[in-house]
């Protein structure tokens, strides 16, 4: 398992985790215009999807009835679509020198494919290792109450995808899940109170990566 | 590595493989035919695809632009293609106590992308095994002089396929690694000539699999 640093490339690999209405798609945003402003060369991206291809396999995993893959057949499709963005989108930007800035990776899938089926952490964490071998240099866990988040996201429209039809106890679940990831790889984590005004957190953000960027 | 049958369920999973146009196809229509004429509860289906969700995934990897998958991404998406294939339509059908037929299965994976980047054979292996691990019963391999092989293909109709649009130099050594495959994986594997009448090559095949029933 090589970071997208120490494996000799240029670049910063930052990526945002968070359950779903804890901020985190609008703190990657704020991230990417705070760091343009300031003349570095960041580009924004996501998960799944961030690729044309991995587009396309997002479109087919997410669309349907929620039933039609499988645990162990949506993380096949998921880790496809991951190897796409890697190779397409990714590494060449941090080959470039680029700062990559993603929302969600590969802990995502550690936290909804391993809660949604106990078991399958251990094939989650090997197919990670066998086909994908890489981590970000720095994750940003935005952590909030799930109450709060789940109002969040139920509040907002057209709010089709599958990752926000769950209940708040589920929510409570991941939630406890990216914190116990965020011990898990300690030394990449960073845990960010997102209960509070936007700004505010953009503000420490911003901080936590300039002081990483110096 | 459990064989089909070796896990317990009923049923008989026979695949069939080779280079294109060996008449693997044929040969797999003619036994399935046979074997319900005997009264045999045989279902035939193929690779890529053989279940709903398979047959989508197989449209993503073939159609477009043959270069817009990596080989890793590939060999993801059909092991996606492979377990849903699985789930969905063979080992339900072995626990009916069915006869599946297959057209091609994980022996062309470890052929076609093991062939197409040799350091690839490993990863092949070792998502079979952490993925799918289930292994046929019985492979029938219709081994062919590939210029035969390349000729029947071509004079096909409408062969749109992207297997098929390889050289006479590709197709010999796709022979040869087919003939490595039954060599490594003897117990399984019979390898037919499939260099005369098509009536003669079913008749032989019919055979074996109804000694192997017996």
């Amino acid at each position: 398992m090589t970071s997208a640093q120490s494996g000799g490339r240029g670049g910063l690999f930052l990526t945002f985790e968070g359950i779903d209405g804890s901020g985190k798609s609008t703190q990657a945003r704020m991230l990417h215009a705070a760091l343009c402003e300031r003349g570095h060369d960041a580009i924004l991206t996501r998960e799944p999807g961030g690729s044309p291809g991995a587009e396309e396999i997002r479109s087919l995993v997410l669309e349907g009835d929620p039933d039609r893959w499988s645990a162990e057949t949506e993380l096949l499709l998921f880790t496809a679509a991951r190897r796409d963005h890697l190779e397409r989108t990714i590494l060449p930007a941090l080959s470039a020198g680029q700062i990559v800035i993603c929302d969600r990776f590969a802990d995502s899938t550690r936290m909804y494919q391993g809660l949604s089926r106990g078991d399958l952490r251990a094939k989650v964490d090997q197919l990670h290792s066998l086909m994908i071998g890489h981590e970000p240099d720095l994750t940003l866990l935005i952590d909030m109450d799930p109450d709060t988040g789940l109002g969040r996201a139920l509040s907002r429209k057209g709010h089709e995808e599958r990752f926000e039809d769950f209940g708040p106890d589920l929510q409570r679940r991941m939630r406890a899940g990216f914190l116990a990831l965020a011990r898990e790889f300690a030394p990449r984590f960073r845990v960010i109170d997102g209960a509070r005004d936007i700004d505010s957190v953009a503000a420490e953000v911003r901080e936590i990566v300039l002081d990483h960027l110096a």
